[in-house]
């Protein structure tokens, strides 16, 4: 049973953008009165229209909902892409409030799928017309609007959190969707946090962008940044009653919104598509958290990493050369390595080891685990990914995104 | 029939360090009389012990041979392996010279192959010295000699140009090896280009430089750059009879040995592990040649790029978004993409296109050629990579490199 948070309701519905029959394309999520909203977002040059549109409105203490389609990303679809991300904005207003009370400046917007094509825009508002009927604070209407994001994923995304804050209950829900196109600062990645601890907008957002930088913007599938990629979080807003939190919760609302967020990312390289590895990759003793960052980017970027994991192979000259190619500093006279938590190369030597044991241990785990050792300093970081196999191959030649 | 310049002998042998029967593993030049070498390594931190050694040697003009296995990469061994890496150049020095006029540090060495196990000394010695016993100025001898140097390519890889400088008959040869670990900087890519033209060793290794970075440092495979890439230029000595190429010659030779890297590197791509497309990277109107540069590097390495190619998917948002992350400024309003020289975006809106037509031209065709206008500045490059396909997956999952 997922604990809402309290004052949202959720619908996802089916309006048929999808090619997949009653598959559910729109979700809608709207607040029962203003609230905080902050967001992050890719930074890919090229940007679909409803991120142009949503980033004007975060962060901001006047927004009441967020709209979403699958099925068509609305990217690199130029003025007429732009209009129809501010009418999907206007369409959710006139539904959710049919006497006018609402304008669509009080939504943001998000859209995934297929790129270069104009949106559905009859079935669109058709869609959120139909969810604006349906929208209810309840188990089943929340997971209807989580299904509605999702693209090729296999699974549904889902994290939540209850915990008390100065004796009150307080709540944290996020969804997300993954599956192809995940760079490591975000990709296709549509993400929804929303909880009811009151913040200031500028609060939500420097808490949100911490926990991106450790969860979201710390995945990749293959690299690939998109042109859509959100991260938004919906907060209450404060209140003489129920005031923001002040600065000594704030660190304990932190640690579980940055666990959340994490819970969330990595189900997004473990439903990779084809994914038959979850590789979690642990860099420590470079120079700074920013250098030890770029090595484990480096891993998890190269294929042939990807590749050895699939097949079971300890390869370790593939991970230690990829760390000596990430263009910052690494000793590698002091590398060290080991494939879950079997050791294969110390001080710039290989170690004598048992292959045949390191490669049952990985094809027997779902998770692969790396640790790396490039030197002596304090820089740590932790990145997660998939493995790259054949079934990933097929699908994205096969498939327009 | 390859012109092969004058003063140089060649030999390939099998020495039994590849697991193919047969196959030849060690390589051997050697120059009649002490000449000048250049040479460019990969930038990798984690170096095998052949280019530690052969670094030091290049830029030099006493220099008399190389000496190349294939079948194992001398790479992450440590002290061991940087003495074993001497050694080959003393056994091509004793076997050359058996009355000693050679020494070790004549000879530059080259090692290509599996990662982080020992080179087996005696196949490595026996096989030198074999390898002397060939040496000859002959077709057959100079092919052998590029098929020692080959892992994986199903192709062997060679060019060469003839040309007249100033009256006199001048002779380029060129041999390569490629398959997996093509990253964009060079990766397991040995060459070895050979020239009857005297150069100075400061000019020869300013020429080798200017060439690597309009051919070997534009291709990739996937990316991953590797422990062991050398790319090294044999050339005659000037002498008082046959003096060094004066400036103004110095430009119609670099034409020549510009485009025969070329002709060469794209070899690498073209033979892929598993490629069934060569794909070729031509983007105009950056701001700069380096960011263009980054732009087709950005393009050649993305996964969602090279499986679209693979299933003749005409899926331009991926070539475009890719793009657009690549670090450095474009202009989106004004980006313009041809496949095949059909326009399928201009202004950064989508054009009408057929699709199967486009579809048909990429599955009809081996090369596939991504012409990206950026904006309206200055900066041009070209770059070519593989498409990715399940046999690459394959290939190297089930393969220990």
């Amino acid at each position: 049973m997922t604990h809402l948070p309290i004052g949202f309701r959720f619908a996802g519905v089916s309006a048929g953008i999808k090619s997949k029959k009653n598959a559910r394309d729109i979700t809608l999520i709207v607040s029962d009165s203003p609230c905080v909203v902050a967001g992050v977002y890719t930074t890919n040059q090229i940007v679909a229209a409803p991120v142009v549109v949503s980033r004007t409105r975060t962060p901001s203490n006047e927004i009441r909902g967020i709209v979403v389609n699958s099925g068509n990303a609305n990217a690199c679809t130029g003025a007429k892409g732009y209009q129809d991300a501010l009418r999907m904005c206007e369409f959710a207003a006139q539904s959710v409030s049919p006497a006018g009370e609402l304008t669509g400046k009080q939504f943001v917007v998000m859209s995934t799928g297929v790129i270069g094509r104009f949106l559905p825009m009859e079935k669109i508002e058709a869609g959120i017309a139909a969810a604006a009927k349906e929208l209810a604070w309840s188990e089943t209407a929340f997971l209807n609007a989580c299904d509605g994001i999702l693209t090729t994923d296999i699974a549904r995304k889902i994290a939540d959190r209850s915990f008390s804050l100065h004796g009150r209950e307080t709540h944290i829900v996020g969804m997300c969707k993954g599956a192809g196109m995940i760079g490591p600062k975000m990709a296709t990645m549509l993400a929804i946090l929303i909880t009811d601890a009151p913040l200031y907008p500028a609060q939500a957002q420097r808490l949100l962008q911490s926990a991106a930088n450790k969860s979201f913007n710390c995945i990749s599938v293959e690299g690939h940044m998109s042109t859509n990629d959100s991260l938004v979080l919906l907060a209450a807003l404060p209140t003489a009653d129920h005031p923001a939190l002040p600065a000594e919760d704030e660190e304990d609302f932190a640690i579980q919104l940055n666990s959340l967020a994490i819970e969330l990312a990595k189900k997004i390289p473990d439903d990779g598509e084809g994914a038959t590895h979850l590789i979690e990759i642990a860099i420590d003793g470079a120079n700074s958290d920013h250098d030890a960052d770029a090595i484990a980017r480096s891993i998890a970027l190269s294929n042939l990493v990807k590749t050895a994991i699939t097949g079971g192979d300890p390869n370790w000259g593939r991970i230690v050369s990829a760390a000596g190619y990430a263009g910052v500093p690494i000793r590698p006279d002091l590398t060290a390595l080991q494939i879950n938590g079997l050791p294969l190369f110390e001080r710039g030597e290989p170690l004598p080891f048992d292959a045949s044991e390191i490669s049952r241990s990985i094809k027997s785990r779902k998770l692969t685990r790396i640790d790396l050792q490039v030197g002596l300093g304090p820089g740590k970081a932790m990145h997660w990914t998939t493995d790259l196999n054949t079934e990933y191959v097929r699908f994205n030649s096969e498939y327009t995104t």
